[in-house]
């Protein structure tokens, strides 16, 4: 809903029990209050304070029981003690707290109160839909995920770029459609696949996974499964100039919702171009992955860079050069006049492009291979159309 | 005759004449003594203490020949002092005595008594086969050479090792049919082909020479002559986990039965799996390479090596995921119940094994790209097949 | 006409004015007489001294210019204070004066005569032509340019050695044809291909760009726009076997007329085989390009370097083996008759020619398979056509 403030998020409900591939949508679950209290009444860990404490679909729970048992249902972290782990348990009843390793270490012998107020029953989940139309039905897609509770890096970034990139391309003539989703990951990417597998491999150009798009870490790039569709090397091309000390994961290095995207059968070409990627970062998956590890200038360069791969998308044209043989620049205005040997490198970029627009290689081919980043490609590209020497 | 103690070794007479592509089967040579004897009767060298002393296919003799003349029939290792060489001619009648280096460099002038006496007549050449049926009529083909007279890792041990693994193969369930060879090199493997190309090229999905696999040397590959069959990459995966230190030659280097296997016109899938390979160690066609060299421990790593190869090959399906997605793992206890980072690495192989079973890469191609040796897919393809996965 | 007295190379013209592709065919200009004097009437430049002196295409002038003035149509190289540039203003009307920057340093203050007596008038531009028929109408295409005037290696060494190339393409019996031509660069070729486009495209098997073949810089090597062509594979063998330390230049080092005969929907198989690249020494397009930096030797080498790769083009057979299997090389003189490890290495390029005579492979390919020159190929080759064993 807060999303929907800032974009017209179309949003969908998916009831509990629905069947998707080989899974179905699992019951809800929704918490009001959790702690553990100590002899005394005092709340050691209190979910109030952090939601991270409760195991994510912790049955309710209200009891006392002694230190030794209570441990088994503890979750700590001995090499980083003042995190608190983020822990799930969704496809099996259970309850757990998770705590600090300092704090748990802190704890004496005793009977401590167990209380989680919480509830599983038939429900819904959740998702959002907002798409773009252009000129042509031909699609590219951004997907990113809305389930992982106060994590900021490896979840937060990815929602927030997203909705302002899908407000960027609003406000732009575009060629393309652009199918932009908000979904839990995993189980949300299978419904949302199961009930639009068959346009989106029909029209989809490519593709990105947005998440883990907002701390200062280096690039990184994680392909499709093969890694030859056109989203790698859209990606890899912007990458490669714009962040040459970029990282380049295997597909084997995945964690994300390309693993439904990419995977037999359904083979959409979509990549995740990221910072620190999920599970690279000390801070993944704690309490630790919060607001402090973010920075605007550390998501505006992920924003940047994602809008630089939907800018190339949209022009990534198959030109084909005009004449025969080098065209004339010089009677165009493009050439200096005086043939020196220093005035000749000046004009290299230019007719090393015509040299290579013959109509099967893309820009993205061309910058390549000339060696040129296609931002200063687009200029080019648009004076020599002027001039009438490329089509 | 050895041999058929061990397995029911069919064996084929070829008569001497018999054309063969270029060739033709030679005169049959058998010898019953020979020696160099000193004008006091002392035999110098003596063919009944070892049979190498005399150049194979030596014509008969009984003459006495001064030191100088002698010294144009003798062979030895000016580098190798004790060794003796072991020296053919086998298409031009000829005779010499191979010696001892050192010994050599001691004979005084004076006359000798040079003694062969050898038979070359028409016979036959000998070969035997071993065909072992399995469900369907495509092949895998094992080819040893045994005319090396008292070579042990460049002979002895790949028969040995063939025999054994024809033991093992008749002792297991199997899909494809097993054809065995042991022949004389080179002429032998033409004469099979010439006898049985059609059927083998039409079934034989790989095949093996079996050489040198009994000394204690780095592990040795030799490809095909283009490098790309199904046999290399089964030989190239087994060797890649199993010893991956494995030293892999060119197709320049060889120098047995792939020489005619690989042949254009015959090109058949043929590789080599070795220890220290023909030519590469320096006991090679020397009396040096004796059971001194190779030990039971040496010969059991290659028994086990082509083991696997031949369990890959048997194994080696294209598997097909069955569930769009990614299946749920948890359900049927493939996939622990609480989502923490470490438990997400302990289920990632199964991940892979799924993500690239799309029914174009077979066994082999998934164990290369998700780096898993085979050996622990067989237990994990065979669990996901039973949990309807895969098929 | 110099040429012609070594070769009957037919003179073609072009008239100013005619089209090709995107330009035409420029006024023709022709000098007497340019100097730049002082007050007192000193020459301080004289185009009849050097006639890098005036700018190329430099309009008729005579008039009294202060100094300051004079700079603005002065050209010198810092660098190089002793060199006189080479300069050119084809496509605009314009005038300058090239001069030694030490020179220009000791220039006074004061008023300079500047008089240049040229004439830009319709006319032609010529070039030559000179086809050899060979037995069949495939062809070997040789290109260089005559347009450089006073430099040397930059120039003149390509007309020479194209000269004597021919003279020696003629002496020999031939399977191809060659189409040489010796064409102002630019739009020389563009005339050329204009007019000979579709019986090029139809025949040229491969063809030759030369330039830059006198100075003794390394060997440098410039491909086609993919590199994929016969003229690329050729070139690279001859180069990588004579010459291994040769530079392989990229296509986007080019700056001669592979430009247009590389160009999209040209596509033809013209490569440059060099010594120093233009642009790559430092007396380049200055007066230093003169006689004294190459050399008898050197052109003899390049000379060499483009005869053998013409020699491989005539005898670039797809040989076949003729037997399957190894053919019996000893019954043909081929094969040492004693079978010892050391002899066994003296035929293996025999053994490996054979084994990759597949009739898909050409000598090129093979030469490159098995690393052997092609020079040491042509003799085997023969000797085993002659033998029966391959066709």
């Amino acid at each position: 809903n807060i999303i929907r403030n800032h974009i017209p998020l179309k949003i969908y409900e998916v009831p509990t029990g629905t069947k998707v591939f080989d899974w179905e949508v699992p019951k809800e679950w929704n918490i009001r209050d959790a702690f553990i209290a100590d002899e005394s009444g005092n709340k050691i860990v209190d979910f109030k304070k952090n939601n991270l404490h409760v195991v994510g679909y912790s049955v309710p729970r209200d009891e006392w029981l002694p230190l030794s048992k209570l441990q088994e249902h503890l979750h700590s972290l001995p090499e980083q003690p003042d995190a608190i782990p983020y822990v799930n348990s969704y496809y099996q009843e259970n309850w757990g707290f998770c705590i600090e390793h300092s704090k748990r270490a802190r704890l004496k012998d005793g009977n401590y109160h167990i209380f989680i107020d919480s509830e599983l029953k038939n429900g819904h989940l959740t998702y959002g839909e907002y798409i773009i139309p252009g000129q042509t039905n031909k699609e590219v897609f951004l997907s990113t995920y809305i389930c992982h509770p106060s994590m900021v890096n490896d979840n937060l970034s990815g929602p927030a770029i997203t909705t302002f990139l899908a407000r960027w391309i609003v406000s732009k003539s575009r060629k393309y459609t652009y199918r932009i989703i908000f979904i839990p990951e995993t189980i949300g990417s299978m419904i949302y696949l199961s009930k639009n597998l068959d346009i989106m491999r029909k029209n989809m150009l490519a593709g990105f996974n947005i998440t883990c798009v907002g701390d200062d870490g280096p690039y990184s790039f994680l392909p499709t499964r093969n890694g030859n569709t056109l989203a790698d090397k859209i990606a890899l091309n912007v990458l490669k100039f714009k962040h040459p000390e970029f990282i380049k994961y295997s597909y084997l290095d995945r964690g994300s919702d390309e693993r439904q995207y990419c995977s037999p059968g359904i083979d959409l070409p979509v990549v995740s171009v990221m910072r620190s990627k999920y599970a690279a970062y000390p801070e993944y998956h704690t309490s630790l992955d919060n607001l402090s590890i973010i920075s605007p200038e550390s998501l505006d360069g992920s924003y940047d860079v994602l809008k630089d791969c939907l800018e190339l998308i949209e022009n990534n044209y198959q030109y084909h050069a005009v004449y025969l043989g080098e065209p004339q620049l010089g009677k165009r205005g493009l050439y200096p006049h005086l043939s020196t040997s220093s005035s000749w490198v000046s004009v290299m970029d230019t007719l090393n492009f015509l040299a290579y627009a013959d109509g099967v290689n893309d820009l993205a081919d061309i910058s390549n291979i000339i060696n040129v980043p296609v931002w200063k490609l687009y200029p080019l590209a648009a004076k020599l159309q002027t001039a009438g020497l490329i089509r």
